[in-house]
């Protein structure tokens, strides 16, 4: 494991056009970034991505679901690839470097291994994953799940955004938009997945540290719950005699506040999205629907309260009907010590600060480490802050954490 | 008080057609209407009373916020017209007779006046008032609020739809659409103005009655609760850190479900829309905003529960900034008792069953009561069912209901 000359032909400057170009694919104010997966800023993103490849000559392959790949050749072209990379969608309010980073990592550790003359055995490809994000078409990170073969593109055939739009219309449209990528099937041999990633919380921050070395991933569980009562006058129906959905919901939901409650504040629990209809000032609601994204590090304790939540919101319904449904689980994971040794070695090979640390956030390698040999690489985000326009990273941590994955490849890929 | 011909030439049928065929503009699944104020669908509703208006040779008027009037001419053209209706928009999720009835009802009259060979002294209008719903924009009964002077248009030149479409451009558009209807300024002399209406309660159709003389109606205040956090990452952020606009929201309707309990029952008290921003399921929320609806028989109720509101919410909104403001004000009123009594007489001439009554739902004529004399007539509703598909009422009331008002009109209008 000793240092290539990878690393020194990590641009920065280059590093950080990119995500300055990217940016402009979905810009809303503040410095913020809304490109909803699938949606004609993401076919933009998408599109200048494999441009950038094809400069290089990588190639761009496709599947089913979207994932895109580039794939800079090795020496033996029947290897197993080795595989890194993240997702170009974001939040509706996110920032420039959430998933993208991850992305323009791996294209410019690929351009430096070129810059630097370095031959590999294996193939190495970034990746971009479809709808990591979730929020507009849920459930999230569909592209690694598709590849892993975890779900099928079948299961979301039903998917529909808040607008009614189709998710299988926004796919096919995504993939007659970049007709020069190859279909491939999903779940083809990876000697290793390595994804890099801003940190969207605030410890490498806090104690200036530069690199982590992710050793694991705490679990998730998402749960759809929804209200049903019955439409009536505001002004003529006696609150006795109503089935207000909204009512109902603001019950469940400090029932569930009571079920979460975690006195050492480990446990995450959030309710991000309501949905309410006819949602007018002067008719009681006849629907309220609600998400729950749930996490923990222990899945004893993401089974534990994941099971009650059924029940409780149940006893706080009262006369409207009560549906719980779990959208996504995602069981809590510990990456490749192998690989997140090699992680640490690098950066500190590099004179990087490094720590070993868990990911609060879920990630495309979250499923993938159940797939083949995974870890990921954080840097600092200001403040901790992300999903978020006012989320920020330097140019020097950027770049320091594609030097690192740039001898991570190295190493993988022989 | 003689009862007139006017009432056997109400036409059952031709009164149930219209109501049919004004149900095909914005018709919704389950028999209801969607007509959003100022929409495609409530121009064509509009176009389709002027139509049936110039049938009968009824001149049509507007005004600076949309107002329709047409108007059957009296023996004395200087006098004070007599004026009745309602108004043709619904809710999203609203039924065929609120408000539609009122106008129908009022064209039936006239032309019931015009079949018997009555004349009158002074001239008859009939009016459909916009916005009287403010579901689509609010606050509601915009018309008859800028009728009387009360609020002017510019207090609503900012005013967009939840799409963030502009008051002010869909009035022009609904104007633009009937340019045979001459403008006319506000709050002209008007000698009496009496609407009917549905009960969009249980009182009536329970008890089997047929005619509500509406001597009442309660009190409405609206407000509108802001909530202001962070948004942030649902997944790193621990929930002691975060300033969550949904957990705040939640909290604040808790609150007033304690300030608005009510053991009597009869203080109406509704939460019917929430909007949320990002609303995602895996970022805290950094906007919540839910509307509330309060109404009471007496004003000090209205006053003392009213003016806490703020308090309550403020103490409920933790790391939150919170801004409550009143969207409407609607004083209980009292109607002008002979009107009531006339209602009353000419039921029990007609032998129908008839019930001095209050309205717990608002209408137009709580705002007329404060400009001229004015009073309404009910027929009952099914179940008491309204602002819901399901809403009902037979053709049997529904002419029952035109009888009463043609000889009331007649009555006034001498």
């Amino acid at each position: 494991m000793a240092t290539s000359r990878a690393s020194a032909f990590v641009d920065k400057d280059r590093l950080w056009r990119r995500h300055a170009a990217m940016a402009a694919f979905g810009a809303i104010p503040g410095n913020g970034v809304n490109r909803a997966a699938l949606s004609a800023e993401d076919i933009e993103a998408r599109r200048t991505f494999v441009a950038w490849g094809a400069e290089r000559g990588y190639a761009a392959f496709t599947d089913a679901i979207g994932n895109l790949f580039l794939r800079r050749p090795g020496r033996d072209p029947a290897a197993a690839p080795v595989l890194t990379g993240s997702h170009l969608d974001s939040q509706p309010r996110g920032g420039r470097f959430d998933g993208t980073y991850g992305v323009l990592a791996g294209l410019e550790a690929l351009e430096a291994l070129d810059d630097a003359g370095i031959a590999t055995e294996r193939p190495i490809e970034v990746v971009s994953w479809t709808n990591e994000e979730g929020s507009r078409f849920q459930p999230g990170t569909m592209g690694s799940v598709a590849f892993i073969g975890l779900r099928s593109p079948a299961d979301f055939a039903d998917v529909r955004d808040a607008a009614g739009v189709p998710f299988t219309a926004e796919l096919a449209r995504a993939l007659a938009a970049l007709p020069q990528a190859t279909p491939r099937p999903f779940g083809w041999p990876v000697h290793a997945f390595v994804e890099a990633h801003i940190e969207q919380g605030p410890v490498l921050y806090d104690r200036g540290e530069t690199i982590g070395a992710v050793d694991s991933i705490q679990g998730a569980r998402w749960f759809q719950v929804e209200l049903r009562g019955e439409t009536s006058h505001a002004g003529t129906t006696p609150l006795a005699a109503r089935r207000d959905a909204v009512q109902a919901a603001v019950r469940c939901i400090a029932g569930l506040n009571d079920l979460m409650h975690d006195p050492a504040d480990v446990l995450r629990f959030t309710v991000g999205r309501v949905d309410v209809e006819p949602n007018v000032p002067n008719s009681v609601a006849s629907r309220a629907a609600f998400t729950i994204d749930l996490r923990h590090p222990e899945a004893t304790v993401l089974a534990a309260r994941g099971e009650r939540i059924a029940e409780v919101c149940r006893a706080a319904a009262g006369a409207c009907a009560v549906a719980v449904s779990e959208t996504l689980s995602m069981p809590p994971c510990r990456f490749d010590a192998g690989i997140v040794d090699r992680v640490e070695h690098h950066a500190q090979a590099l004179g990087l600060p490094v720590r070993r640390m868990p990911s609060g956030a879920f990630h495309d390698a979250g499923y993938m480490a159940g797939f083949c040999p995974t870890a990921m690489i954080f840097i600092p985000c200001e403040r901790g802050i992300s999903h978020n326009e006012a989320e920020n990273a330097t140019p020097d941590d950027l770049a320091a954490g594609a030097r690192v994955l740039a001898e991570v490849l190295v190493d993988l890929a022989g």
